[in-house]
């Protein structure tokens, strides 16, 4: 069985999408990152970067385990493990998807993510942050919806870079976007959601998820956004 | 030919330090970000999220001409093109060179920008977004160092990883960090630098490089930094 480690955040959404998707049998190992579950060395270990998503695959590509983390990489894993074709089939297609994901990776992700603190998480309202990160929003937006307007999915077929993207343009509300500004990516979206697979996903740990909503506080706020990140057991420069 | 579409931007060296390794012919296209030359209907067609690097090859897998964008997805589609195993041989070796590579893709890189962006490029000197991110890249070379300590190189043997982190560290002292308090990155460091092709890829456009190093201003920060990103010819929303 895979064990997922996982806490209701846009990356580990998209894992959960995907596991789904290729109708894999996954059980779900809570980390919860406000009580700084990712800091323990047991986690570290699977995950250096102490950070949810992580896999556990008892049973790699060698019949030997495996760990992983990066959602980018364990969806590339996963897709290929069940021998589907989301990442990619020829070669072509393999680049094709790669670049999307890679631009979901690189920069709609941590640039969204950037939105997500200046505009709620931050003690302080920083005005030339909140514009910096709101208008780069913008921009990401505009290039899905100039992409979506020639092609169905964001790699042509559907596939792991529109799972990967799906989580982040959820709270878009957050990053203060309007889905009616951009009508060929709202199309996209619509589609996506739909989809049963990601219906399922979207449900796992929703009753954690309606908590998760709330802006931390105190030390969790510190574990997630202050110096807690660097006073983690597993943070220690040794 | 290949073509690369280049910058003297750390995303750019990674791709020539790659076709270094692999010793493959190509050709620089400059495109000068400072003048707005990313946002032509020519270089968006590549480069649809406007980015350098880029990569055209008129012989793709299916001898059909393929555009790449994404340094990620370029570097592991040159790496499989030539044959070698800089992206990983076997399935296990693939996963461990693609998560540290999406390591660098999804944090290195991103938040070490964003360090690059507040502590020198930024209109205004706001403390908590300069705290915020030379924190960010304190915890991030402890993750690197921690890994360094135990494999000679990020995913174990020497590969795209290592290629795509090298050119993100070059710039420590923006990120207000110092290699001697992280001894096993040092070390790694030392050996990426003094790698024939790493030393033969930090001499592409060296002369445009040393012109980079200035604070750019006016138009030129406008387009990099600021509304002027939403206002070039490609990135209308249409």
């Amino acid at each position: 069985m895979l064990d997922l480690y996982f806490w209701p955040t846009p990356n580990c959404y998209k894992v959960a999408i995907l596991l789904e998707e290729l109708e894999l049998p996954y059980s779900v190992k809570p980390i919860h990152i406000g009580k700084g579950e990712q800091f323990t060395d047991a986690f570290i270990a699977i995950s250096p970067n102490n950070k949810v998503p992580a896999l556990a695959d008892p049973n790699g590509p060698d019949g030997e385990p495996i760990s992983l983390f990066e959602s980018g990489a364990i969806m590339t894993y996963l897709a290929d493990k069940a021998g589907s074709s989301l990442a990619g089939d020829t070669p072509r297609d393999r680049a094709e998807v790669n670049q999307w994901l890679m631009f979901q990776m690189g920069s709609l992700g941590p640039m969204l993510g950037q939105a997500h603190h200046f505009r709620r998480y931050a003690r302080e309202k920083i005005p030339y942050a909140v514009d910096r990160y709101t208008d780069e929003a913008t921009r990401l937006y505009r290039v899905m919806d100039r992409r979506l307007a020639s092609t169905p999915f964001l790699a042509g077929a559907y596939s792991i870079a529109d799972m990967a993207t799906y989580p982040w343009i959820r709270p878009h509300k957050w990053q203060g976007q309007s889905l009616e500004d951009y009508p060929h990516l709202q199309r996209w979206y619509s589609e996506v959601r739909a989809r049963p697979a990601v219906v399922r996903a979207v449900e796992v740990m929703r009753d954690r998820l309606d908590r998760n909503r709330d802006v931390p506080k105190g030390e969790a706020w510190d574990r997630l956004f202050g110096k807690g990140q660097l006073q983690g057991e597993g943070a220690k420069n040794d």
